[in-house]
């Protein structure tokens, strides 16, 4: 390299490339800037369709994008795959495990959130969160290979605990979650065993509190109720879960056997606030200034899952895909701008566009502002949004005509059972024994 | 159940949901017989396009299909979700692991072949078959993650050798793979890094014979070679290999430093010649006569890969899907005929509709009796007839969009790293160390 007379670029290193971090990099790609773009996973993922991954209607990779073919024609943009494990806040570098120090001159953390069990490790242990795509595939290979493990049984009461599936928390992971378990087992399941009845297997969804869909009107939360109960959902508001095993879960003093049990309770944000030794917010989160830079750090910034700040109305910004998006485009326009040396912009002000949340077929909730949907209008609109939002032209395109086929046929494209073929041993250690397939 | 005066139906049973065993079982659906299809997996698989999944073309689900939903219609019909472990051929039982044993008066052997090492246990653990979505699937995040961890590794040696791959075999699974990686280091991936250049990635393809696709023509294999080259594919050919570990291979007195070995050269049938206790023919396949029965049992039958047979020419029959397939038919035509009490039909004739092999972008060869074709009409063939053969509308409808998107773009669409977020401590164990990303 030859002594250059321009001044050096500006390092931006920025850590996670979900909505937010993806967003951030996007508004950078093609500027003077030295971007380096950190992520655990070579994908960026579509978080909002990761339940159909989890319930087999849709596959992995309909709804990831490899970070690196986005920024493949900007040269400004470097992808590493790999895990920041700290800050070095003086110094100003981002440590990268087994692979190195990277030094920044702005840091953008976008580390999101990750499942919490609030403090239960041995209930982390026994059921399973989504958050990334293994998440997904580990309950998909997990409810399928209940119902196949079931098949081979003849012990009524452990029929009876692979056949019940426990969903905990009642947000719209959880709706989803219990939703999409219902209809797969009433619809797509129902005629394909010979010795259980697939169309009776219990689901159940618990929530601490009195209502579900919390964040929405109240009733949006009774007609999700009413047609998640429809579906053959058991509902349990008011329900706090006590305990957590590899065979159930206590809730509210009731005992419910359950060989699968998912978490869609809690999340808590990555470790960023600890990382540069601040006292974080509710849920880990980084308290974020106007423009969402860190306070006492002016050239730290903090978006989507991370942070916390209050929205318009005083209450903190929800976690969603679009807090994230919309936060990871103004920061990348502010330091765009700080490059270019112009004055500070104004601060960060969210753009509420509404929320929706899926319960089932023809079965959805809407809020747009004054305007509330339920039903099929609703069900329309999210599939619409959310194909406008996935990523990728091929991704759209093999989605849709992936939803087409599901709601002509009932049927999952994605039933798939892979690495673990032998239930016995891999997926239910404790259910071996008693059995008399000679009977069949 | 109170006693009914017909006659106990005919119980069958299929170990093996392969092209052989599953057009057995269709062809008994609806008959009076009692089915019982037992696989390890709960899908059944499109083979021919597994190097695409491997690669990153293709999705499991796209090539996958859930072996109940096929039978969903058919009460006689019973999926058996399990691993077939021996035969009691005097009993007449089957034994399923975990599960139980299964009662048979006709058996159908459909167990197809698996990958061999020719007894070299610890070849087996340092390189990669191509035989289930595990393998395909794992494969993929092996090949992935090695262009990842060269990106941000310093040693030069350490760069190469993962920059480095090596096939072993040079049959149409061999060529395919060498085809499709060197087509995708130098195309999907060539922009996407900034510390390598994928495109110099080396693709070695060895080959113990002294031509690539032994089974074809000559100017055949001839012009897979040129394209192979053509593709930047080094070939060793009359390299017979004498040894495998986990940092490369020896073949022919040659060392070759790679951190990814795909093992295409050779399958055996699975043990169904030990269960029965019959002497094994080649590759402990079990020989059949001529109405594919086995010697001295009248009740059992050998179909596919698992068994050996004479074809027309007087060779062995080839182990393809189309042998397969034809051999479930008539199988399961034979015995819906024996069933009815009808005379035992004609002895099992084989109808060869030519073969095809994918080298690339268009580049295929094809041999249908005296034509032979090349290049983009034996390309486009070979797309047509894999689309035409893959079962189900979904699968074919996204197959389809997914090739015209890659043709378009030069993109690949599942290019997920899923499951080992972190390549130094799960992929390559012995590769942490030297690094220096303090210089980027």
């Amino acid at each position: 390299m030859q002594p250059s007379l321009r001044p050096a670029p500006v390092r931006i290193v920025i850590i996670g490339a979900g909505f937010g971090g993806l967003y951030a990099a996007r508004r950078l790609a093609g500027t003077t800037a030295d971007v380096t773009l950190i992520d655990r996973e070579n994908h960026h993922l579509f978080q909002p369709l990761l339940y159909q991954v989890a319930t087999a209607a849709l596959s992995s990779s309909d709804i990831a994008t490899p970070i690196r073919s986005v920024f493949a024609r900007f040269p400004n943009i470097r992808v590493v795959m790999g895990e920041a494990t700290g800050i070095d806040a003086v110094a100003r570098t981002v440590a990268v495990r087994d692979t190195g120090d990277f030094p920044y001159d702005i840091l953008v953390l976008a580390t999101g959130a990750s499942t919490s069990w609030f403090g239960h490790d041995e209930w982390a242990k026994a059921s399973i969160g989504l958050k990334s795509l293994e998440d997904a595939e580990t309950i998909r290979r997990r409810v399928l290979g209940a119902f196949e493990w079931a098949e081979s049984r003849r012990d009524p009461v452990e029929v009876d605990r692979l056949m019940t599936f426990v969903v905990v928390g009642g947000g719209p992971t959880g709706v989803e979650l219990a939703g999409s378990i219902a209809e797969l087992a009433r619809s797509t399941l129902a005629r394909d065993f010979r010795h259980i009845k697939a169309a009776e297997a219990r689901v159940i969804l618990c929530d601490a509190g009195p209502r579900l869909l919390a964040s929405f009107p109240e009733p949006l939360s009774r007609y999700a109720a009413s047609r998640l109960q429809r579906l053959g959902v058991e509902l349990r508001l008011n329900a706090a879960v006590e305990q957590v095993t590899d065979d159930g879960i206590t809730a509210a003093g009731e005992r419910i056997d359950s060989a699968t049990v998912l978490w869609a309770a809690g999340v808590a944000a990555q470790p960023a606030a600890a990382w540069i030794g601040i006292k974080p917010g509710p849920h880990g989160t980084l308290p974020v200034a106007a423009d969402l830079s860190v306070p006492g750090y002016p050239e730290i910034f903090a978006i989507g899952d991370v942070m916390t700040r209050p929205g318009p109305d005083g209450k903190p910004l929800p976690g969603l895909a679009t807090v994230a998006k919309q936060q990871g485009r103004y920061v990348g326009a502010l330091i765009a701008g700080r490059i270019r040396g112009r004055q500070p912009s104004s601060p960060f002000r969210y753009r509420d566009w509404g929320s929706l949340a899926i319960i089932g077929r023809s079965a959805a909730v809407a809020e747009f502002g004054r305007i509330r949907l339920k039903g099929t209008s609703a069900w329309l609109t999210w599939g619409a949004v959310h194909l406008t939002l996935l990523m990728g032209m091929r991704n759209r395109a093999v989605v849709y005509v992936t939803w087409i086929w599901s709601w002509l046929t009932w049927g999952r494209g994605a039933r798939l059972i892979i690495g673990s073929r032998y239930p016995a041993t891999t997926l239910f250690r404790e259910t071996v024994g008693a059995n008399a397939a000679q009977e069949h």
